[in-house]
């Protein structure tokens, strides 16, 4: 078993780093608390024994030797980033699990053929640069390199520039390396587990997601003067597309979300009727054709609003993957780990995305899910229990070393 | 006859000074670009032997004598301040207007009984610091020096700060002066001049105005993994308020309008469904009736949604003024004057809210309008001919040499 007050007392030591203002954290990529979470990580990987190899996207590959040497690697990781107001264990759960696994190893001296990679993703929450799982997904060979570096934020500055900013553009190319297996630990971020009451998910499946990018154009007016019949309300165009949103994902029911999560407003000031709206609308499913057809529907149906608001429609998709299934080989590991360790389980498809989900392209890929406290996550309240972060770094214990070979 | 073509070189010297990105401008209250502009327009009023005076918010009264010591003086003025992407004549066309009929007064050698006081009110447009007209609303005795100096702007800055900032605090205690008189000059920021086919508008009355800012509670939560029914999606309860603020608004036609300028989601992630979200509903009738009923409506109609969608609710009240009615005999000058002057003229309800307003609280007030292309306000694309600003300036010129006396 995993020493869990060790892992326990890393998730704290790490939360540190890029304190939130209501008690989670804010350590977006590729800012300076990014830059300060990795040196902390890599210094405890190398305290454990690990050397470190850094691609050209930033991702952090800390590795362990095995005594195959030509023994490909399984890798175990997630990702230390954060949403602006995230939970202290979105990702970091998954990456301090894979650095736990390592130290207790070291402490029980166990040897394994193959050697393993404790992996930190670089940009998994997609938060300041579109699309999320940006480093596996260049890895996997879904986007190009260029892609990558020409994602911008908000504020108008390149993934490529602050990456080389913070200082974390690494030698390797990016996807070089050829993995024996990818796992993945992680909390769910939903509510199933606890409504279930059970201490590890099998994640068997996942859910397919689009990203759909509107760009409204109004024509900017004083809100004052302006007649009602001569206005061009892009805004309004936008209230009518949240609300078509929701009743498209409702009539895909089961199985199917979507929402909208941000939302920007030019010139933004308050006697003056939006030039341009922009928002992006989140859908999901781990149905492919429910996820299609939500998507085929609400781009006729917006286009049809603002068609008849006289409002310019444009759509851009910034994201996306398709529904996954993980490896059954892996999925089986997992489960009989939680079996043999006599954790209450049950299987889950996750409902988030996952830098598993690209690996799945080019590797046998799999993940642990732990419960957390009201399915909350992205959200500074984010909460898990010691018992329930131990319980799955022990399942991912065990699978790793039994596919890792000893 | 006022000189056109010197106004027009003055304003297009003036929009040379916080320049837009499409050929407007962001001249925005207490920023640099405010500072730059004042220093222009006190050189080119120092230039005109007028002599300064400022009071406690900024507000610049530059002041040519009259022959009879005790008269009080005739304001003329409106603000230089823009909207972050407005025109070039919204306000500016006011103030330089008076400077010209200073500076025409001085070429003819007219020498009044009163003084006269162009005036340049601090944060007309309310853009950065809600609520508009705030300079000459503590002038009128409407809000408190404190509340002004509170006031916030949207990154944090008060205006206070800002005003010292900027290093233009005067020494006046605001509102000590007495007016003869006071005369605004403005486009009309709509559409029915330039429909009618007139070349002046005479303003009778103006629109009253709400302000109300919504700040919706929802719960911040994973926009995959979060489902449907687990939702608190205050993006949707806003949806449904703007489509009732257009239902509402049409109701009450004619004679109503309501809109929404700004927005904003918390944390705006496109993978998190907002924690809170805010925006500002502008509602505004001539008639008192009409813009208290759409208040009554939009606040328990609001209520309502954010009770059915479980979404937390608070409203405040960040702007506000009653219908006016501009003082009948000043009113009656301004139709005089383009009678005489053998302009085109109408009677026209001003749309957007002026300093005029608060002024006609404490002394009589009117308006002289002049169209613009398309009615289009707030909006970088803003146009005027030179031939409408100068006839404008013309009526102006009269009525305020009538009011001021030979
Ligand atoms: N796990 C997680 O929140 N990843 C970000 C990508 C997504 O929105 O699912
Ligand atoms: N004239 C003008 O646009 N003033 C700003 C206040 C308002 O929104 O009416």
């Amino acid at each position: 078993r995993i020493n869990g007050d060790r892992l326990w007392d890393s998730l704290m030591d790490m939360a540190r780093i890029g304190p939130g203002i209501a008690g989670g954290n804010n350590r977006q990529t590729l800012t300076d608390s990014d830059k300060e979470g990795r040196a902390l990580f890599q210094r405890w990987c190398e305290d454990a024994g690990l050397t470190m190899g850094v691609d050209k996207m930033g991702t952090m590959f800390m590795t362990r030797p095995g005594t195959d040497p030509d023994a490909l690697p399984v890798y175990v990781g997630s990702h230390l980033d954060t949403q602006p107001t995230g939970g202290k264990y979105d990702g970091v759960l998954g990456v301090l699990a894979g650095l736990e696994l390592v130290r207790t190893m070291n402490d029980l001296g166990i040897k394994t053929k193959h050697p393993i990679v404790v992996t930190n993703w670089t940009n998994e929450e997609g938060a300041r640069f579109a699309p999320a799982m940006l480093a596996s997904g260049v890895f996997a060979g879904i986007h190009t390199l260029e892609y990558a570096y020409d994602r911008k934020a908000q504020e108008g500055k390149s993934f490529g520039d602050e990456l080389q900013r913070i200082g974390w553009v690494g030698e390797e190319p990016v996807g070089a390396r050829k993995m024996h297996a990818y796992f993945e630990y992680h909390i769910e971020q939903g509510p199933i587990l606890e409504a279930e009451n059970k201490q590890i998910g099998v994640v068997t499946h996942g859910q397919g997601l689009w990203w759909l990018e509107f760009t409204l154009t109004g024509k900017e007016a004083h809100t004052g003067s302006t007649p009602m019949n001569m206005r061009v309300n892009a805004g309004l165009a936008m209230a009518r597309i949240l609300e078509m949103v929701q009743a498209v994902a409702m009539d895909h029911q089961p199985g199917a979300v979507g929402g909208v999560g941000q939302m920007k407003f030019a010139p933004n000031s308050r006697n003056v009727l939006p030039g341009n709206v922009v928002f992006t609308v989140d859908i999901r499913s781990p149905e492919l054709g429910k996820l299609n057809s939500m998507r085929e529907q609400i781009e006729s149906k917006a286009q049809e609003i603002c068609r008849q608001a006289g409002v310019g429609y444009a759509m851009e998709a910034v994201g996306h993957f398709d529904p996954v299934t993980f490896d059954p080989t892996l999925v089986g590991r997992v489960r009989a780990a939680a079996e043999k360790l006599g954790y209450s389980h049950m299987n889950i498809i996750s409902g988030a995305g996952h830098d598993a989900c690209w690996t799945n392209k080019v590797a046998p890929s799999t993940m642990v899910m732990c419960p957390c406290v009201d399915g909350l996550s992205h959200n500074e309240a984010e909460d898990i229990s010691r018992e329930w972060a131990t319980a799955g770094a022990d399942v991912l214990f065990h699978a790793v070393v039994e596919t890792a070979e000893i």
